[in-house]
């Protein structure tokens, strides 16, 4: 089977979360606004509004009749129904909750560029992105960094969170790491010898196979200036 | 059966979203940072550390040894546990996307008051909270509303998003609009009459019997500006 995946064709964005675990569960998906364009999503957006409960924004994914939106719910989703992660209960409650951390920190992470408003344009909100960035850097990347590091020594013997099965909060880790050194180069190579165990399972994620091949391919869009993660040379310090 | 609530314990915060829930189910929990005070919350926290995985921040409610945080994971957890609000799989799932919704613009409102960091004090930052505030008000404020008030219309009858039957959704909801109130008085009553339905949701959550019992009980911690929903005047306008 094959999910219609929706989101904005020219970034990786949140939908990029949807994708890497999707790749590396070997789940097939079709980018719906990629072999069309940005015009079709808003107007698929607009149509389920008049079916029944729609999406506030995409991502989302779309299944026979049943749209489902927000990064953390998506693949939450596709766990249960694909089996993919954890067994235990509460382990599966917990890495929820490690997931919506993450969507708190890639939040944040866009706030830095556009703390004033997402509507208005970089150059016009740059005195207070540069204020915003060193406490990015230097608060909020070390206090959520600890959060996650802590979390990957719960269970023994690692790479990834549950131990050596992967879960959707390990490739929502792995684009996070990604992002961060994309846009924060400096910043990450200055503290990534005290996370060893986050920069491994990012690593770890790396070689899950149909991810590996997802990120090698032309199907992956580059980090761009348009996304989550920009690099902004001016925002970035060791 | 009883929880463990842990959150700060001078403000309604996001913690709010949890005890109006519970009030409104006659889920009985024990407020513990209120009966002790903030550094015992930060004690537990750091004990959660050392024996699993912890929250990254409050609040989170514990159950024997399980503990679990971020709110619209609380919430979902306890009306899975105790059965309240929607049976039918597709509408549990939407219900929690519409949560999660309610969780993105509970962060966009504190971001307003504090958008470059909220480590800086507000009057540090007040140049760009004003920017911040005008377009929260009139684009973000809309864009949120006509979302809920479209998932509203969804079943028929009201008041509730399921119809006659209240969930955590609606719960919440009511919090956003007492909130978006007391913070924003004038722009809130420029809009009320663009959106029936939250209006008359609000109302009919105001009117169940547990949580109008709490609302109306000196446990209810009134708005104050060290929360989430601070009533700044310079912030509002019609």
């Amino acid at each position: 089977m094959s999910y219609d995946l929706w989101y904005w064709p020219s970034i990786q964005g949140r939908g990029e979360f949807v994708r890497l675990f999707m790749a590396a569960a070997g789940i097939e998906w079709r980018d719906c606004a990629r072999e069309k364009d940005a015009e079709a999503l808003l107007d698929d957006m607009d149509e389920r509004k008049e079916k029944g409960f729609a999406p506030y924004a995409p991502p989302y994914l779309v299944d026979g009749d049943f749209a489902i939106a927000q990064v953390a719910h998506i693949v939450t989703w596709l766990s249960e129904k694909h089996d993919i992660g954890a067994a235990d209960e509460a382990d599966k409650l917990h890495l929820i909750q490690l997931q919506l951390d993450i969507t708190d920190i890639v939040e944040e992470v866009h706030s830095v560029h556009h703390p004033v408003a997402s509507s208005l344009y970089y150059d016009d909100q740059k005195d207070a992105a540069e204020q915003a960035a060193e406490k990015f850097r230097e608060e909020r990347i070390p206090k959520y960094f600890d959060h996650f590091e802590q979390a990957l020594g719960v269970k023994d013997g690692g790479p990834f969170s549950l131990g050596s099965t992967w879960s959707h909060f390990d490739t929502s880790l792995f684009q996070l790491v990604e992002g961060l050194e994309y846009a924060f180069p400096r910043r990450m190579a200055a503290i990534k010898d005290d996370y060893p165990m986050i920069f491994a399972c990012r690593d770890a994620v790396a070689l899950i196979d149909g991810l590996a091949a997802y990120v090698a391919s032309e199907d992956r869009i580059p980090f761009n200036e348009d996304g989550i993660f920009r690099h902004y040379p001016e925002l970035d310090a060791a």
